[in-house]
């Protein structure tokens, strides 16, 4: 009750920004976490017009992050964490700055735009101690909380099949040429770094696959497209997976998926039963049991375990979306900063996992590029 | 971009409050209303915790509604607006003094605890000028608004038929027995009024009907069962209704469908075509057109209506739940206290809305009593 | 094995016809009926053409019903049973015939055209001991009969509230004024009776209500319309019903529902759980659970009571449909014909079902007509 | 109308056949062909006992397909068709002999048990002139001759990328040690071949993305398993495509997705639009729209391609399944018979697929062995 609200800077978001008042809707949702400051845009009217919107004291908006770094250290009321929400190729110097100035960090996956910066940061993370997260949405969402938990405690049996698909339709024309700004740096190498799709949808897809299954996959072959004329980065990406314990795994994501809205679904097979779960009905897991019954478990049933249960802020049959699925991860990540940056029970995403995104964007595109068999996935190879 | 952050006080919220924090989180969602103040809890200790808990300021958490109007009335930087959370009883004297005492309310439903108290609230906010809503939070949906403009657009023609359902069991047992807090007021005429399951959940529905198709019932015929045994409010409850136009409809709901959570659906067919939402999945709304094809449209798609696009905060695709739904209504709210109470394309449900939700109440359980074909719902009869 | 193929008539089913091939297919689907006669029309021309697309002996397509008795009478290979599937107003007196010159009768539903002709046939089947069945085609879906199944054992308790609608579009408009055949004779009451949608589809949905709860509905309030202007029979019905064991009911039948196709719906609930079944995926019984965990079954499941199991010619997974479940009627008369007409287990529906229906057309239609509270559905009253 | 009736003789479906009497009932649905002979068993006693249960005449149950051949011929009244429904193993010998003995022959698929079979099968083919189709039950579903029709059409534009998916779990437990007849000859390769799942259900999934897509795989990478410990063949199976118009393919296939049932799901989305299709709802099928709204089209809907309408025999809302699909290939190959072999519009799935078929299986485990990039598929190479 009497915990103290921590103090939230962020960097990136400015005027237009998408993807800035949802995380600053996620951070306070709780009442945990306040935005107090932030550096919103390189512009300095424009951080500026942002902050007021807002709500922040106008010298708080600031109109670059090492400035927001420094002076808020001279504050006595200082942020105590610092969100990134910048394009890929800005994640790994503001991440870095900013713990190496003691603040922890939650950033936008991916983590950084090359596996060689991923590396660095992961020593930075090492030698600073600091809490260092990444907003993989799509873990905050109790029934895939659920979902893990089933597999954790041997509901499934061993996993022997996992299949988790990510379908867009946004980028099916060129976007990138019509003026779309989410889909200019995307489309961008130099703001994206190698990966298109890969990176942009199939690291969630990847670490969806590794957090509810709790294994790690080790080898990959890639199908990489660059489906629209002209686009320099994949727009359309298939793996298949094979995990530590042997289990085979599909990956299959997409933008040119004409048609599709946001079409995440993961599926995992145990030898005891098998689990669904969609984006779409994201309150819903489905637990297809051998003995041929399907079970539906809903977010907020008082029988699910206590991560899923934890996930929920309204009584079952009220439907809570992305926003408080992000939520849960900020409140995740107050409660690591508030111990010290002890996880607790693997639910933070950090630097580990951004490392393997990483990994995985390289030995795709690799792999993809070579079109030889099987390659290994291990970040160190 | 510069509009002022309206300031809110709460009454009712205090410790364990379930609809405390929904209300505190829905109406900061957009960081256009902050609460700063309460009387949270008719004990000073209990209020002062909630207030700690919220995050407000020790000497804004009051121990009863009439000093936190007096003490706010006094400061620089009064509240705005009360909201109201409080069981059905208190709901009449605490919007009443609130208006009275020059502020803006924004009331759970049932607007009052009897008909009489509606009547006489209506009064008050002639008299006061006031801005006064109800939280019926369905009406936020953005989905829902589409189908209202999808009506008043004509695309369905003229209205015919409306069907409304509400199912939930978690009533299905004495909860009110077993120390079910949200159960024992509920159930409890003192604190209820003399609805029960038509007044928790049927005057939802009810209200539904009326916003979505932009047509008033006009008679009904009722049949209301309290099923549990014991139970002194109707648990389940039927109703045939007659619309201004000419329309038929059906209102539906039961607390005591076994193993049902929060099942609401509304299906309007006209002459041209018919709706179908149903809040399992609330970013989608199905339009049936007359020659055979059934269209899905979904939350933050282009292009929705403008009222529906309003509505979403994320692309589509991107859920949005039940919290989100209330703080557009606390957003339509917070427009209409920036203007002066001109409430704006009838989004926001005011005081008519909850004098007829009364007299719903009021003629359903008087013909249900009676059990002699169709009563008339007018509120004046 | 070695069972004897019964020899079948039909009456009706005519060039053109609609209804006549599905009834064909679906006898004949198992191989244990074969249809070798019929009257198919009243044309002596169009009774031969129709024979000869059925594939049958010239001389056995007969140009009136009471010619088909008599000639196959004096046949060493008779039919055993008469397969009806006329207009309403002709089933009395065909099946009266039928069975008094000794044959099996099959007929499409409702019974008769009045309660009085219903009762007549009542004392005709009592009379004569023929097997007389009703083609109420959803009693033979397999997951109905497993709903069914899950009521008498106990699964859901005591019932408490069952909810079933029928909504259909395809008469949204004047369709009987624009040479739609099937529309023609349901508008007309010479031809239908006193009820439109009540006896088209209404009475399906009392059945279902009725055959699955295994209770009986006592009484009811109705309210009929007819919607589209100048048709003179009700194109939309909604009653209240009161079941034997003081269970609510609500019955929501419309064939002016426009956009919508054939939307059968029964749900229960007792104290215990309740079920959800849907006519568009009719493969799936939903059972939602008092612990909050929605089980679906399926079709063709190992674990089903043995009434359902018997109902799927297919493994699980493999969709069957209307055509499947008409069959497994036939099949149950089958069944009747070969042991004498003990119908076993109740699934076959008989005069009994036939006089209920006409009983409750008459009285929704008195009570719509009185508007005044409860009738009585007592076919004797 | 005057259509003389075809003769069937069938080879297989003895006793405790699940697969004779589906394909029994689905070519006399129609009444259009008739089941008169056929060498069920291997054992003539058994071979009479299914023939009698089929009613058919004594001297017709043959106790192997080369005797019924030879007797039928004498006949003045033969078969006019063979339908094949045996283990793979002998596929290619019966229609080899039915068609050199100048019958037509319908086959289960796959084709043959290898690809070199096959490949003799199609000289068979040519030589005779017989007409020979495949049961790819799947291309007999309204739904998916309309995505076929709608892709034709234009309306989807240029295909782009192709999912389709397979997934059972009633493999995931080693049945073939059980004695379940099913699983035991599909786990051996002297009676299916090379291929397991792939053999299986793999083939269905690749006949539909060449049948509703209209182009060709050309490119394979493979992975495929064989999952539960001690069995012979793959059990699990993914492979990536490229087809002959450059577009992506994805096909997932497995049977050991415990608490799967028959889950076939085919998606293709082009520049215009993308359809989806499930076998759980075959009914329907999903057209998304590039401007952001899913349609959903109906079988038995009046506005389907011609193709789709001629697939339905009941009106819209209800439901056919599998062995109306069933029926609709052979309605078409009744269509052949009749017309001499031409196979009209391409619905038929002939001996071309069939190689084809094999050709899959056979290069998707040779690719798997070497596990070293792209294979092409091309039956000849």
């Amino acid at each position: 009750m009497s915990e103290r609200v921590l103090r939230m800077g962020m960097v990136g978001g400015g005027p237009g920004s998408f993807i800035g008042p949802v995380h600053r809707r996620a951070a306070e949702l709780d009442g945990r976490i306040r935005l107090v400051a932030g550096a919103f845009s390189r512009s300095p009217e424009k951080s500026k017009a942002a902050g007021l919107s807002y709500g922040i004291a106008e010298d708080r908006a600031y109109a670059d992050h090492r400035t927001m770094l420094a002076l808020e250290a001279l504050r006595p009321d200082p942020i105590d964490l610092v969100a990134i929400v910048t394009p890929n190729d800005t994640h790994f110097a503001i991440a870095r700055d900013a713990m190496q100035a003691g603040f922890n960090v939650i950033s936008d996956k991916p983590a950084t735009a090359t596996l060689d910066e991923a590396l660095a940061l992961e020593q930075v993370v090492r030698a600073t101690g600091r809490c260092y997260a990444l907003t993989y949405t799509y873990t905050g969402y109790p029934m895939l909380r659920e979902a893990r938990a089933l597999i954790r405690s041997g509901t499934l049996g061993k996993v022997r099949k996992v299949a988790v698909e990510y379908f867009q339709g946004w980028l099916a024309d060129p976007e990138e040429l019509s003026g779309n700004k989410q889909a200019e740096w995307r489309a961008d190498p130099a703001r994206s770094g190698i990966g298109g799709s890969i990176a942009d949808i199939g690291v969630h897809a990847f670490n969806l696959v590794e957090f509810v299954s709790g294994l790690r996959a080790t080898r990959l072959q890639a199908d990489l497209g660059n489906v629209v004329p002209g686009r320099l980065l994949d727009d359309d990406c298939t793996l298949l997976l094979r995990l530590d314990n042997g289990a085979r795994g599909i990956l299959a994501v997409s933008q040119i998926a004409t048609g599709e809205r946001n079409g995440l679904r993961l599926r995992i097979w145990g030898d005891h039963g098998g689990i669904d779960w969609c984006h779409e009905r994201p309150d819903i897991l489905t637990l297809n049991r051998a003995d041929g019954i399907s079970e539906q478990r809903h977010a907020g049933w008082n029988g699910l375990s206590a991560a899923a249960r934890a996930g929920s802020r309204l009584p079952v049959g009220h439907p809570e979306g992305f926003i408080e699925a992000l939520a849960n991860i900020y409140g995740d990540f107050a409660n690591a900063a508030h111990t010290g940056g002890a996880a607790g029970d693997g639910l933070l995403q950090g630097i580990e996992e951004g490392v393997r995104g990483m990994a995985l964007i390289a030995r795709a595109v690799e792999n993809n590029r070579a079109a030889s068999g099987w390659s290994t996935i291990d970040p160190a190879a």
